[in-house]
């Protein structure tokens, strides 16, 4: 029967959390801030509430350095309900309900126009990795594949398989940059272990950081929105977070009114899934489950107590770094072992690899010798097989030393 | 500094858990089932997640008597994230596709004939409260308010405010049944303390039951889905059960495909939000917080591991209707009170009364001595003012009691 101290995982996500802030969070759930009642149990517009919502705002506010403005320049931090995979139709219904009202408006009303300039409206996606083409087609299910442009796709630079970034001089870009409605690329890629170097180009760019959050500084102002999942790097599943740039949000820019996009033949969407709406409420349109938003807090609360450096985020990356090199030192060092993605866009996160050419046997060995001594979670993706070591903020150092030294070890045939 | 002894919380949603949940939960939040991984780390896709999952639909069907079967007759339970504000949505994007795929079906696709026909199309929405007001408005947004039909308006019935149910031979659904893609209701309006006395009649009838969930037995065949957020009397904020019918499912029932809505004018939902795709995949489509389905798992053993009758709800009813009871006949008993709503329809989950008439001061006196008492959460919605008791499952006997005896002293002037 395994305590906390005997057991490291290494999963996909839902990732492992400070301990300090799960102990905290076991007394919390009985008797919040002394008021006798309970996290979950208090209401979502009481005072408490609005303090911890408020505390996780500014937190992620600090640490990735977002602009703070009721002007343009300005970014909004959201709390959704639905995941990342609901923001993949979330991103869709926004930013084509802003291109067709700002296109509306230039037409000044003229229908027929319209409709034949949506015929030209084009999403733009970077495919690189089975995450980012489940956004695409999310895109082609809700506006109609005509409006999907695939600026690349990795797999066809790799033999029809996931595993690196071609270079952006590849790309194809929708060469009318006003009829992009956006273009779209996830930062970090989980299942096939790529990750960007930096952020690519494009108009009205937006990122899909579920697995990368808060492990490296963003360059949040070349992004219209940045979204992600909580439950791996910054808390619980339950909550999505969305930093939504004042440009893209009323009054700075019109939406359509859902009559005219039914009317277009483009989707209107969910209202707990409307920028808009979670924006003018502060996420309180409908009940948020505030102990999902307090740990993600309390998670980044700890990085800022422990940041040195500035930007905030700098202390985090320097230990991300630090322990991906550890592994993948351990990687590259022997012929047990090769890594699948490209070296060049490897992820710092989720390390994939192979055990001795992806022999089945070999591989099972290694899973099972690794479980023996208590590292978890180390099983690829039902969709790709081989190894994944997941290396989130909460890993500590010392699970990717025990981890690393385990490596050698079984490499060495000391197993 | 009040322990969980000192209070007694009356909010209207999220509402208290009961006491030896949480604490188990406080346990479970660091270790899992001897794992040394806590439950909010465990992946979605374990053996374990698998397993809490298994337990809380379980726990839900015996309760419930849900019918469990693969053909026609059964009812699939899922999980969804976005709460019952989602599920206004996810009830027309799925009702909506149903109907026309059913007429494609019958037309053998003829698309100028569907398109005469979808113009009939209505969604039958029973207006009775503030919730059931806001899903009939969400209708109108996406499907288009020519589509919605009003079958009852409380308000008409009583000076423009909510607070009663007409009889229902003032009701106007849709003469044509085959043109009525759903009859709507809400079980029981939070806001409004009015609840139905019975499920009323109508075609491919929706339930939502957020509020008096678990509360009372349920003509679950009667309906073709029921649905509710969690966080009142099931558990915590961040899951959203639904019970849906094998027969509006596929294979039971075609769905259309998104280009075809999009070519009539009619939305296409998110992929979260899609129950086909959930059911088809046992609510793993993407991460689940698999901690708030053990909580409601936790809730729903405890009721029946009380539960003497049958159905096994039966216990929870008695003891809901006996400590409504003994409220509202304090609330009788003195001309300090009165209740809001009309007599034949109180909710016995929320209770709405004014004091002395709905002076302000009398009734900030009546707060502020309730508060004293450790009786909190008693203050009624900000959109109509008053006193709002609701009396979820997990507000024990005891606690009832304790403001019963507040209210008879407050109205005898002893306060």
């Amino acid at each position: 029967m395994p305590s906390r101290e005997d057991v490291h995982y290494f999963g996909a996500g839902p990732a492992p959390l400070p301990t300090a802030v799960l102990e905290e969070a076991s007394k919390v759930l009985l008797n919040y801030n002394d008021s006798g009642i309970g996290i979950t149990e208090i209401s979502h517009r009481s005072a408490d509430a609005n303090a911890i919502l408020a505390h996780t705002q500014s937190g992620l506010r600090q640490l990735l350095d977002i602009p703070e403005s009721d002007g343009p320049d300005g970014y909004q931090i959201l709390f959704l309900q639905g995941g990342g995979s609901g923001e993949f139709s979330a991103v869709v219904y926004h930013m084509v309900s802003i291109w067709v009202a700002r296109k509306a408006k230039e037409l000044g009303g003229d229908e027929d126009k319209l409709r034949e300039e949506v015929k030209k409206m084009k999403l733009d996606y970077l495919v690189t990795g089975s995450w980012s083409l489940k956004a695409s087609q999310e895109a082609a299910r809700l506006a109609g594949a005509e409006h999907v442009n695939i600026v690349t796709d990795s797999r066809k630079h790799r033999d029809g398989k996931f595993g690196t970034i071609a270079s952006p001089d590849t790309y194809t870009p929708t060469a009318d940059t006003d009829a992009t409605a956006l273009t779209y690329y996830c930062d970090n890629e989980t299942v096939d272990g790529v990750e960007f170097q930096a952020a690519p180009d494009g108009a009205n760019l937006v990122a899909d950081m579920s697995s990368n959050f808060l492990s490296r500084p963003v360059d949040v102002r070349k992004h219209a929105a940045i979204f992600g999942g909580a439950q791996k790097n910054i808390g619980t599943t339950g909550i999505t977070i969305a930093i939504v740039s004042n440009r893209i949000l009323p009054p700075h820019t019109p939406m359509a009114d859902a009559g005219l996009l039914r009317k277009l033949g483009l989707p209107v969407g969910p209202v707990v899934l409307d920028w808009p709406t979670i924006a003018k409420n502060n996420s309180l349109y409908n009940t948020l489950p505030i102990f999902d938003v307090w740990i993600a807090g309390q998670v980044m609360q700890k990085l800022l107590d422990a940041s040195t450096g500035s930007p905030r985020i700098a202390t985090q990356q320097s230990e991300s770094d630090r322990k991906a090199a550890t592994l993948y030192a351990e990687l590259d060092g022997s012929d047990a072992y090769h890594v699948v993605p490209d070296n060049s866009v490897r992820s710092r996160m989720n390390l994939c690899f192979r055990v001795r050419g992806g022999d089945a046997e070999a591989e099972k060995a290694f899973l099972k010798g690794a479980e023996s001594r208590g590292l978890l979670g180390l099983k690829g993706h039902r969709s790709v097989g081989g190894i994944r070591c997941s290396n989130y903020n909460a890993v500590p150092v010392s699970a990717v030393e025990k981890l690393a030294k385990y490596m050698k070890e079984f490499a060495e045939g000391k197993i």
